[in-house]
């Protein structure tokens, strides 16, 4: 039988380096993106003990920049699980260097695979949802899932 | 009366370098989504003639990975505009470091904005379509932007 | 009056990235370093509520190689206060990537200080120590300070 | 008998990210050559369907400096072809980040080996000229073949 | 017999890039421990003809800033040997760009042994002292290899 | 009346991590120059006490690989001074990690302009020549400088 597991959440914690800042002086959106699809990573990787590969990247919604200097931290959970699929929810998060004031700054979502040693996909755990918010983000990572498959049905009949 | 201008596609060709990899030697998804937020600023910035941010990164699908020591070229080009902001297409090619077979890797879209110097949203030309494959595109640029503004629109009322 | 507070952890994940390695496929000492100085910084400039820099860094010890590919989880904590500085104690995890079995990889400890906007040290809200293992740390922290200022005493009497 | 062949321009597109850039606010010229580098073997290892080598770097002109934020276009091509020895010439553009006005910044040329998978020397094709720069630009290659084979000769006869 | 040899210094030579820097403009602390790392790793495999690995990374003092654009010399030489151990006394000297002063930025010391191709440890030769400095600095390395014990021995004792 | 004055030469120091090496397992050629470019503006800058910029990279001959894990040496020494400009000859040594035998690996010339604070040419000091190595490696530096006029003269005259 199938396991079922509770999600943890995933903490990485970085300050915005130089080189990580655009000619605006902010954490460069292709930046955050690799700190996004680190933190994809080792959320899905811990949650089904097992390697795992990024599918696709779903919307990343940039609302606020994060300046040079500043904290960020990204806080990344395993919200949906297919069979051998799970989509990763991340939460970036500013924090001011002196006042360390914490605001949303990006909110992303990532389709991530399990697989064994050969590359092969490989069956994950159940997620288990225990609170309202567990369940609200459930829904959000099932449109996800489902937006993801119509893109690859649409391609199949020679859409883009 | 507002500008009215083609795209052309901008070229970016990088090889895969051993800092690029990940522990399954081949182009890590992070790295990638790094280079296209790249490709899609120079593009709309050429397009625009003008500073441009990004607003969201859309869904970017990993069709095949890339090896250690192998050729990217990513091909990006505005396919759809509003107002202020422009969808952009990006292709990432691999190509194979001996035999140059070329094969579509990666295909994303992201969602940018024309900034003035004060950070304020700026019009952009308006895009001029000529070939069956630019009106094709124009139709996958308009759903995406339809799709973040929903999930903006959730958001105004609550959801995730 | 002085301010009085408690210290929380703070959490660093990474992924050893090929970047990260020597040539023994594992996590090299000037990397592992480099991170220790970071949560250093994010500890205590969380903890002052202010800008701090390095004063030095103290011992660290390698118990364990950290291998490619693996996680790195970095816990870092403000141990010991004394007027303007803060000795911050770090552990540093291995995390294996695909049974996540944790081990203790390093411990390190470092003299921060906390600066206003002309660089000149400011007064640190005193810890605020509640269980058995604050109070050892405390301990610990205070040998590490007096050993520093034991170094600089010598260096004064023109000792190396 | 030796295949035949054109050689087609390769286009690289960069951004002057901080990172490359020097105290003076441009592009260092070590960065800058470094990406000169990537572009020889690059256009090189596309040309003659191969692994290539660099034998040495000629003269790397610098006429302007590039300013953080701008775009850069490299534009390398093979120029002459020896049996199994290239010559590759490489413009380095500079591209206003706004106006998008485009100069012309450094000029290099790189002596490339094609390689075979132990490292030996390996055949490659020659060279068809067609356009009256294709054919200045050959004698331009063949002179810096002449000055890099005088070398090695001086070499030999114990000069430096 | 065990070999007996002089020791002499490793030199590095750096700039300080703007990737070196922290929000202070200066060289950030991780960065120069991890320059001190690398300047310990070549001088103890220098002198013991032999692969060495970072045992522990003792005090490091950080006397003055370097800033951005400035010159690092780092100035690493074996002071102790045990058996299989060195320690490894690092002089970081900054330099004005222009004026080329130079002025004792930062002094470190690291614990390093030398281990064969299995990992294991390997004996290295005694280090011979003839000038005065050398006998002092042999004082200081002694005294900082028994506080390493020391922690050992503390931390088998279950201490922190 | 001008300064007269001998040049030392600068050591560089480096071991070549996995980041600075190619497909091939060794130092990639772009890394290599970009290391003799930051050598040359040290060398350089020492002898002219003053900023200087890259006004060309003249021949740099690559004779043998260096290897992973490896240590670079770089010599850097002005060899000859024009008014404002100097030409420095920098010598890549690859030293084995364990034999630390060394060999000649690249040997490259760069050509480098002193220049003051708003970026315009600086007289230099004449170069004081003792050895008979200095007065031969004169004779190399003068060459390239011509070489590197003729260039020049060239393209004044429209061709490439």
């Amino acid at each position: 039988m199938r396991a079922k597991k509770r999600a943890a959440e995933t903490i990485l914690t970085e300050q915005v380096m130089l080189t990580y800042t655009n000619h605006y002086g902010t954490l460069y959106g292709g930046k955050l993106l690799e700190l996004m699809d680190k933190a994809a990573f080792i959320a899905t990787s811990r949650f089904a003990h097992s390697d795992t590969v990024t599918a696709s990247s779903e919307s990343v919604d940039f609302h606020h920049p994060i300046r040079f200097g500043d904290i960020i931290e990204l806080a990344a959970k395993v919200i949906f699980t297919g069979r051998t699929s799970m989509v990763v929810r991340i939460h970036a998060f500013g924090e001011g260097r002196r006042d360390h004031k914490k605001f949303l700054a990006t909110t992303g979502y990532f389709n991530m695979v399990a697989v064994d040693e050969q590359g092969r996909p490989k069956e994950v755990p159940e997620l288990i949802l225990e609170t309202e918010e567990e369940r609200r983000e459930w829904e959000t990572g099932k449109r996800i899932k489902e937006l993801s498959e119509e893109r690859t049905a649409r391609k199949g009949r020679g859409g883009s």
